[in-house]
């Protein structure tokens, strides 16, 4: 056994700093540990007492009988690395440390938690700053939370991994309130040793846990996250997580809660979505999700059909449904046939959805028979039963007809419960019926098994055939005609261009390129150079000359430089612009595409994409990336417009990605802005760009 | 007394077709009634029953001692119409009708509702197909649901309508188990007589209701609505309504549910923003913001300050207040002194928000301390308190120590329950401090106290001064030249043109527009022009002859039809494309603004105000419409761009209100698209238009 595995199932534990009142904190793991029936050896350590209940209280860690398998600490954060210390000489597997005041506090603190990490020394350590971990598989509780005090957790096959401790307890009496089973739950916290990655690659080989669920502050070291979400898939358990800071105001309470280093929202959601788990929009959908998916079905389309016995729930579910994407078709003929037979001489109508039983739905052979010709029908990928007020008398009607029916389908089968009442949820759910009490819990239901149902695209690297010579690059900001220069090396053309110096130069570099011309300055220094007068577009051989003089006095004004050199350029036409540039930050660097133009800017048209461990992106991620821009119609031939290049569109962000790859540290800035994507065949043309190089060791 | 106030609180109640058996539907009227304490009279009437416990049953309604004020009609459809008859002889107030069966089963149901009404004469009608209605306030029910069984309701000020029936019972044991205090409960359901506006005006004037709370499936009568929602927001009453049929699914299962004919679902959001009802945007929302409005309390600003004892928690609130527009800034430095004088020598920092108390949390002068802090300082609008697992042991612990303090502030305070703790949560809310168990619904209380504390812009109409002779106008479409003739006679110019049916004609009225001019076919049938070949742009005296000729052969190669006249346009350059054009269903007519242009089409860039009941949209309402487009900027200067003619852009929107609400029920169809807006100064121009016209008769 790992360390890990003998953490999470140790035959014996060590509770240093135990009290014999088990109303106190100190108190609470040898309580729990008894009150929940740990079968192994437990140990508690205090000088000051000799017994607790029936056991023997020893002086020190030194004194221990045996090598305990797990070391709970209890001591406050100025002591606790003195008890790690001895755990480690004695040989434990690891030390859970609860104290708080290490790097969740400041630089002091931070010194405090590298003195801890040194005294264990090749021993595991989990927190400090947890509350510590359950396994309900096995009945262990490893905890001092007075949110463990309760008598029973519903075991099941959900393992929970936490960075923050207190929402451990509130995860586990909600899901213990509606009848939801989990495996493990781990509050990893501080994580000066032990981190999410380590837990999720031992949930992946535990047999008892089918969901991996995890409560996210900050991943802190992406790549060893990659590979353990990998390991979960590879098993077939799909990995949802409930990722704090999508503002910046939870971003900046997530980093001072643990003292974390965030990454951007946004770029957790593209790496979230490139391995393939599933994000949790709200707490809530941190179980709600996992309780649909813990019932281990498939949804295999968007149709889904309506059981009610009350009209107006039937309508909320549809309608939050209908909001997020899935449809409610009527009953197809044959079923709808089928519904009728179930009660003749009703009111009621079989020729809609939701499927409305009315007070028939009280009998318990009218609700099978329903249920049954529901899940048979071809029109339905899924349903969602109701339990109206007439079930709070009866919890188990509605469960047991379900239950009843389950195993002639494979698709899934969830209930909304409309009125007050929790034991019709908490029945129906541990009966395999995942339950909820919100329409839109309904809708997040199906959507989080709609996308484990897909399989994962993974993560196709696109490697460079041959390293492009990158020995000549200078270190620093390169000009316009440079950056271009380096993009085309990686294969993205650039539009025609000439340097030039004077206006006689200018005039014959505009003949040459024939049509109408743009004349820029061009410098390494100036960035935004429309904004001081260094761009002009429209120019002919005979009106550019006197526009480049007219252009170094406009610049010099603004910025007291002369600008001494310029680009004549072609003008494009007849194309679409887009920005294609990276973004760097703690979770990696992505490529970012983003549709130009000024009416895109204001709806923040863009999307970004995190470069996979090794090379770059494939094709099919280049197009996945196109696909996500709102206004991608715009490059397919919407309303009548030519169908752009598309092909060489890929090309070129797979090139750029190749490049920001290649390149790694050494790359500070890249953008190409605009790149105009021309009609089909005739490929992309950079038009300007931005590179900021670091020195050459970097790389 | 008039009606609705005597159906809502009677003095005596009938109940025809009583039955002895109390667990019987129809035994659980007159047994609702004694147990709650109704203190009027009651009379049971079925002719096969004697007594019912103590109750003399009468053997019809003619038989009755006194005339009651309302009779319950417990009798199914067929018979119903029978006994609504008799209660109106005898004169009652109202009837309560309880069966299924009317409108929204078909034709045949609408035709029985037709017969029960007229049985009702001038006697008022709840129902049919109601669950019935529920004072709180005096503890009278009237009603046969299930869901009534509970003991106590916890009565409150909200009042509350629906217009379904099973989700009154859902609302209903949802608020009592939140410890919601309601003061009316009322399913209006098919609104065969009484609907949603009757009991909005009760409510309005009801003195122990202080919020009105609606569940709407479809409003029949817009009108009416206005004008009780009006008078609900005079005597201060916010008014939250959620609408169910935002999504098309659910729109469909609303209409099949009650019969209603439901408007559009943005129409619907227009007109609730007009009038100033707070739209719920999920069912969870219903209770979330009533509970919040039904505290009194007025939130002056986004700045929310967080006090808890768990850090994770802490973060999950301060995150979703975060995504919801709202700011947590640190404590000020008097403030963080505050906090920190009252626990020296802890770990724990004052200068962030969330205020973690840690453990000390858990003391109660160190928790008043700390809500005194937040409340007193100038740095925050609103507190949210959050109970964690330490809550659970000790439910009055926190809800003791706000109350202790509410009374020195006016700020709103609400609370976040983070485990399982519902009694925590009911005894807060009870306590008069809102308490959530999702840091979503946080946020939505805080936008519904901020909606509410704005003051109503009130819809001020914009009146014609004199009425545009619109005598002369001819029914069916108009063509181009006609319809932009319509908007320029009520004030909105459009592009210089000239009508043209030869080349030569055309290549002088070229010269005559001078620059470049626009060719287009003139038809009052083919409406998309370009489509078959009919637009051309960019053309000049020289060129327009030959391509007039061309154009005819497209358009009758395309259509069938060779085209007789012509437009000859000004190309309007420099400005920016809007749609400006009305839309009209259930809810009324309405004006709808969007930008132009294919981007903007793809993110469907469009807002829409309803025509108050006199004249048309005030210039105050025309900005506000602009200020509702995300491209907004586009027309106010947006990097570097001029500033556009908005003042035009008003003139013309309240011009388009006008016309349509002169033309009234004869304007079948009106847009004008595009309208060029142009750099401020110069104005806008209608540069092509569709009006159909209905029959002179119409207005």
């Amino acid at each position: 056994m790992n360390a890990v595995a003998r953490l999470i199932r140790p035959r014996s534990v060590a509770v240093i700093g135990a009290s014999a009142d088990p109303n106190k904190t100190s108190g609470r793991p040898v309580s729990f540990l008894q009150k929940h029936g740990f079968a192994g050896a437990i140990y508690p350590v205090n000088p000051k007492v000799e017994r607790i209940g029936e056991l023997t209280c020893y002086r020190d860690i030194e004194a221990l009988p045996c090598v305990p398998d797990v070391g709970i600490v209890l001591l406050a954060a100025e002591r606790a690395h003195l008890a790690v210390r001895e755990l480690a000489r004695k040989g434990a597997a690891a030390a859970i440390v609860l104290a708080a005041g290490y790097t969740e506090t400041g630089e002091e603190g931070a010194l405090r938690q590298k003195v801890l990490l040194e005294a264990a020394g090749s021993m595991r350590i989990l927190g400090p700053n947890t509350i510590g971990l359950v396994n309900l598989t096995d009945n262990i509780v490893l905890s001092a939370s007075g949110a463990l005090a309760m008598d029973h957790f519903p075991a099941g096959s959900i393992g929970l991994v936490s960075q923050s401790g207190g929402i451990l307890g509130a995860l586990l009496s909600r899901a213990a309130a509606r009848g939801i089973g989990l495996s493990k739950l781990v509050s990893t916290s501080n994580e000066a040793d032990l981190d999410l990655s380590d837990f999720i690659e031992f949930l992946a080989a535990d047999e008892a846990t089918k969901v991996i669920a995890l409560y996210v502050e900050a991943i802190r070291h992406p790549g060893r996250f990659r590979e353990a979400v990998r390991k979960a898939r590879e098993t077939g358990k799909p990995v949802v997580a409930f990722k704090i800071g999508r503002s910046e105001a939870g971003a900046k309470a997530a980093v001072s809660h643990t003292g974390a280093l965030a990454g951007s929202d946004r770029m957790y959601d593209a790496l979230f979505r490139q391995v393939g788990v599933i994000r949790a929009k709200t707490f809530e959908e941190l179980l709600d999700i996992p309780a649909a998916l813990a019932a281990g079905r498939k949804l295999g389309g968007r149709r889904v059909a309506i059981l009610t016995s009350t009209g107006g729930a039937g309508t909320i579910v549809s309608d939050s449904l209908g909001v997020a994407g899935f449809e409610t078709p009527a009953p197809d003929a044959k079923t709808a046939a089928r519904l009728a037979a179930l009660q003749s001489g009703s009111h009621a109508n079989f020729d809609r959805n939701p499927v409305d039983l009315t007070l028939a739905g009280l009998h318990p052979d009218i609700l099978r028979g329903a249920i049954r010709a529901l899940l048979a029908s071809p029109s339905y990928d899924a349903l969602v039963v109701i339990a109206g007020s007439s079930a709070v008398g009866s919890p188990a009607l509605l469960a047991d007809a379900v239950h009843d029916c389950l195993h002639e389908s494979d698709k899934p089968v969830i209930a909304y419960v409309s009125p007050h009442a929790p034991d019709v949820g908490a029945v129906l759910t541990a009966r395999g019926v995942p339950a909820y009490t919100s329409a839109e819990s309904c809708a997040s239901a199906f959507s989080g098994l709609l996308q484990a149902s897909r399989s994962a695209r993974g993560e196709v690297a696109s490697l460079l055939e041959r390293q492009v010579d990158i020995a000549d690059l200078p270190e620093g900001s390169l000009d316009e005609a440079e950056a271009k220069a380096l993009f085309a090396r990686f294969g993205i053309p650039g539009v025609s261009e000439r340097i030039v110096q004077t206006p006689n130069e200018a005039a014959s570099a505009a003949a040459e390129l024939g049509g109408k011309v743009v004349l820029k300055i061009l410098s390494g220094e100036i960035t935004h150079k429309s904004e001081v007068g260094g761009v002009a577009v429209n120019l002919t051989p005979d009106t550019i000359g006197e526009r480049l003089i007219a252009m170094a006095n406009d610049v010099e004004k603004a910025t007291g430089q002369r600008p001494q050199r310029f680009l004549v350029q072609e003008m494009v036409a007849g194309g679409t612009e887009l920005i294609l540039g990276m973004h760097r930050d703690a979770l990696g660097t992505a490529v970012l595409l983003g549709m130009g133009g000024v009416t895109a800017e204001l709806f923040k048209d863009t999307t970004m994409r995190l470069l996979p461990p090794m090379g770059g992106l494939s094709r099919e991620e280049a197009l996945a990336m196109l696909h996500d821009l709102i206004t991608w119609p715009l490059l397919d031939g919407f309303r009548g417009r030519p169908k752009l290049d598309v092909e060489a569109l890929e090309s070129a962000i797979v090139a750029f990605s190749l490049m920001t790859a290649q390149l790694g540290e050494r790359l500070i800035e890249a953008e190409i802005n605009p790149v105009f994507v021309l009609p089909a065949g005739q490929g992309v043309r950079a038009a300007d760009g931005v590179v900021m190089l670091g020195a050459a060791g970097r790389t």
